[in-house]
């Protein structure tokens, strides 16, 4: 059973259940037995039981089956109900629009791409992203109006209303408010937010950047870009424009995957997008031409996160996005450039969060948002508009 | 009347008359009348007399005499007796040494400087910051027992152990325990920090960075250095490296102020320290080579502060340090540069703080984490070492 966001009324009566810690409490822990939840959250083993049926009722928390082989009588054990609500990450890329469909813990369901191009009118972009949706309910067997929170993220500097304000990689995109148009389609609350920093959170959550306080995201693949965390958060800036190092002009970071894909140890006729994955390929047998094009990438990427290090100092570089599935051939080149320049070294890291990281850390964020405004939890994520 | 710093006893007797809150209101708004005190800590009026009497007896809060020429007999009115104690904040430079010593609200009594070299050996330097601190306190008729606390700030990366790791401005100076060199002259508790850090952390608490969340903060004068503020806290990196950007190679802030101290508009004679006054005059009155100087300077500041202004998309950049008085010379030029290449431009301002801003950042430092260890109050200032 899938179901809608929950009503006032709904969250009124769990409020006045005073049931909220044992529902963190399942939410954070779950499944848990009635008598660890007692023990987690100070109640009465009864006054415990009477919480977890009414939940039970509302819908919020389900007993788990018992495993099979299990000898005698065991405990009941609960747990949160994460496929009482469903959400939709959207990526809207340069060149690909992503998306996935989770439920309330995150866990993605299903997944699909569309590509398109930079030339793509901004109205046929935006009919991918609702298709890509479409395709993933369809999967899931869910439907438009089982979905509590669409959230998506695109390139360039969103506003916090969800406006795009300046897009290098797609003509036209600047002046669009995605808010109003994924609205026109999905009658739940719209998330946008720049993609880089969508990804930072989901290495931040559920990456090889988890539990790390401050961290340079580096976003590598068809296109460059960049985001920070600070603090254990994602950091906007006050403009919403932090991270965006690429753009200054000793980075230049605009055309530096292209090194990657007109490298001329990618055969004729390969699509772009299977390009990248033939030159780093071509890098591990020796290739000398595929060597010279990663050695050209790795200096133009070290010009701007050697500038982010050197400002920052953080504990960890996280080498994300679509090239991050060649971290062995980048990472040495990258590391080598940075220790020629930086006073204290960070860790490097490659990502093994693939393509969907936008997507996933899209939905990670709607997570985080609902998590804080039903249920009280603290929120995570980035940090808000001052 | 000046004291020791406060024992166990006393601050057990302190937190004995749970008179914090009491304390608390005084020390941020005093001076208050008895009524005030009583409205802001939710106490009775007999329960604040009572306490307020026992921290005048403990030397803690004093009465205010009352204005002349009051009329009727006003109501009595209690402060903060910041004179209890005193700190001396040392900023060990790499041309010069200077030391202020304030009172308990930071306010500082007295000022002296030294001149040095980067040639000056170690020894001679530690006792140059002594004989500056002793100058000090003897314009304040104070000895050295009064100091509660002695923080100094020092050019290049020291650990949070207070020692000198990387420093590319005093040959020799990298691998001293400042610590336990100032240690050995002063008995009471000694912090250390990077000098840029603590202007940033004074332009935060008392200048034009005051209530400001994010900003960059440029050390501009002999030195070139930086420091970030983030969330209202002074960064300073996992490894204490944060804003060294001028280190970078496209930066390379080494010798960016010899553009403004070499001019050809500097008379012969003039010496160094009072070569940038008359290189600033001079762009002032229209002169070429000044101003060939002054745009050189701007060219390679801006390169340094543009990298961080991409990287964090602060709200402001404060020019400080030795050259902020000729803020507009310098700021009109910076803010062309920065425009140029930055897609949300920040506020720029210049420090009003001047020269003191190391040694005051120190105190403003020390009086905070006075107020944290002692009397529970909330630390301001630089975020704690991971």
């Amino acid at each position: 059973m899938a179901s809608a966001a929950p009503t006032g009324g709904d969250l009124s009566r769990l409020r006045q259940l005073n049931s909220l810690a044992v529902f963190g409490a399942l939410r954070a822990d779950g499944p848990l037995t009635l008598t660890a939840v007692a023990e987690r959250t100070g109640l009465s083993r009864p006054s415990t039981k009477e919480v977890v049926d009414q939940l039970v009722e509302l819908g919020w928390v389900v007993e788990v089956a018992p495993s099979a082989g299990t000898i005698g009588r065991p405990a009941r054990r609960y747990r949160f109900r994460a496929e009482a609500g469903h959400i939709a990450g959207i990526d809207l890329g340069v060149h690909t629009v992503r998306a996935v469909v989770s439920d309330l813990d995150g866990t993605v369901l299903a997944e699909t791409r569309q590509a398109v191009t930079p030339a793509t009118p901004n109205d046929e972009r935006i009919a991918a992203a609702e298709r890509a949706v479409e395709g993933c309910l369809t999967m899931a067997d869910l439907a438009r109006e089982d979905l509590w929170t669409v959230a998506a993220g695109t390139t360039g500097i969103v506003d916090t209303a969800g406006v795009v304000r300046i897009c290098a990689g797609i003509p036209g995109w600047a002046g669009v408010d995605l808010t109003a148009r994924l609205g026109e389609l999905f009658s739940c609350p719209i998330e946008i937010e720049n993609d880089a920093r969508l990804a930072a959170l989901a290495e931040r959550e559920r990456g090889v950047a988890k539990g790390i306080r401050d961290a340079v995201f580096v976003h590598a693949g068809r296109r460059t870009g960049a985001a920070l965390v600070i603090g254990g958060e994602v950091h906007r800036g006050f403009g919403g424009a932090a991270g965006e190092i690429g753009l200054h002009p000793v980075a230049h970071w605009e055309r530096s995957a292209d090194h990657i894909h007109d490298c001329p140890a990618v055969p004729a006729g390969v699509p772009k997008r299977d390009a990248a994955r033939h030159t780093f390929a071509a890098a591990r047998d020796g290739d000398p031409a595929a060597l010279a094009a990663v050695d050209r990438y790795c200096d133009e990427l070290a010009v701007g996160v050697s500038a982010m290090v050197m400002t920052l100092d953080p504990e960890l570089v996280v080498l994300g996005g679509g090239f991050s599935p060649a971290g062995d051939v980048l990472l040495p080149r990258l590391r080598a450039r940075l220790e020629e320049v930086c006073l204290r070294m960070p860790e490097l890291r490659a990502s093994t969060l693939g393509e969907e990281c936008v997507a996933v850390g899209a939905v990670g964020r709607a997570v985080a948002r609902l998590d804080a405004k039903h249920f009280g939890l603290t929120p995570g994520g980035i940090a808000p508009a001052r």
